[in-house]
């Protein structure tokens, strides 16, 4: 007897502040594992049981608005169905934004051809408790124009050797940066930073975050990034920014291996 | 040997998901017992302990924008000093905001004369998990001018007895409600609900929030606030809206109690 099978992307965000990170990891409470247990619960506990594989790690504390993860059940099913079933089963903290029926072709993490990052640094003497956990607090006044100027020596092929955690164990850390802004946001007297990329290092927008902030203190020059980089040494770059204050907004694919389909708007809406 | 002490009133706000409410309770992480450690600890730990005594009590999970207490340390010190030695003791989810010097003739409790209390009502199908702890959650779709309309009963002197929660032991349900609004924040997908009055009474705010949201469904009359009133039977309001909706937002004293001072801005910074 042949099982028909169907694999299905989600796109789901997550206050990170509760969990221990994406991966699943013994004992700790992780995006993963509370996605695991409610696929598994839709997919009447089959055995083995249903693997959800995500774009990529996030860490502990970090947030996000757009991850990306797929998984195989074995039968299929409405993606509007599958949207309500996943939300009324996983805990408040995660939020299904949409489901696509995909071939098995796509994969969430293989076939990823672009991840955007934000983080948001939050200014003032004193931190505002309603945003300890959703920014990278920073005291010191900035000088954004420099940032903004700085930020763009990240953009393009460099190897990131300077700007991966020492726990890392890829082999190559060599990425592309598409982009790179860095936005004040007076209103909420914020400084908000955005990178795309082909992809990311462990630790990288934090320490990307860290070195330019750096450089609106004026403790380092406008140039430094790329001596930094040429360096390739860890060292060089110092800091790690807060992970409350990073954000996975969004993962990118090739349009052709899935279809667009239903999913919550802005406003926490089916559209 | 007479011993100089001097009375400080503080204004602060606290993030209170993570706290079990204002008031102190045995093996309860709350907002008074982290104040009383801080307070202690700058007085230098004198015996008996000094008190702090807030403007009333707020419940599990509620929030405050501007909550006020009071308390005599054993010694003058400048205000700034004293905001900046809180914070700096603190935990991140309470941050003082203001410190003034007031006359011995301040209470925060009984000089009281008002409180402003807002609730913020998330709309949408599903729950923002960035904003499960700072609303209330209500999807189904809401007549906004019904409750501009319906909220105006509130407003004038009344027999509360319909919207004080069981566990109330006051002697009087009689409070003056000075101003009632209802104001949409498209952008948010929220509705905003604010009132300010003599003093509430237990849950009183989330019941008219619930009795305004019934309103708003069509499930309730629109002039249905003066009957429950009237009625003085707490089964009359049904519900109570949660508590993750709710701030405090200040409490108004007689100017000439106290001097004015610094205090921290909106944007966290000292003014």
């Amino acid at each position: 007897m042949i099982k028909k099978t169907a694999r299905y992307k989600i796109t789901f965000a997550y206050d990170g502040s509760n969990f221990a990170g994406m991966q699943v990891q013994p004992h700790q409470r992780t995006v993963e594992q509370v996605l695991t247990v409610a696929v598994n619960r839709i997919a009447k506990k089959p055995q083995p049981p249903v693997a959800v594989i995500a774009s990529g790690r996030t860490d502990a504390k970090v947030h996000a608005l757009g991850q990306v993860a797929h998984f195989d059940l074995p039968f299929e099913i409405e993606p509007v169905a599958l949207l309500k079933a996943l939300n009324s089963s996983l805990p408040l903290d995660v939020l299904v934004k949409k489901v696509e029926p995909v071939s098995f072709d796509f994969h969430a993490r293989f076939s990823a051809h672009n991840k955007r990052y934000r983080y948001r640094v939050s200014q003032g003497e004193f931190v505002n408790p309603f945003k300890r956990d959703y920014t990278g607090h920073f005291k010191y006044p900035l000088d954004v124009a420099k940032m903004q100027l700085a930020c763009q020596d990240f953009v393009g092929e460099h190897d990131f050797t300077s700007f991966v955690a020492s726990g890392s164990n890829v082999k190559s850390h060599v990425r592309t940066i598409y982009s790179a802004t860095v936005v004040p946001d007076n209103t909420q007297n914020e400084i908000v930073l955005e990178f795309s990329g082909s992809g990311f290092l462990y630790n990288q927008v934090r320490i990307m975050v860290a070195v330019l902030l750096e450089i609106g203190t004026g403790q380092r020059a406008v140039d430094d990034i790329p001596k930094i980089l040429a360096g390739k040494d860890r060292q060089l770059a110092r800091w790690t920014a807060p992970a409350s204050g990073l954000y996975l907004v969004s993962v990118g694919y090739e349009n052709n291996l899935h279809n667009t389909t239903k999913s919550i708007d802005e406003k926490g809406n089916l559209k």
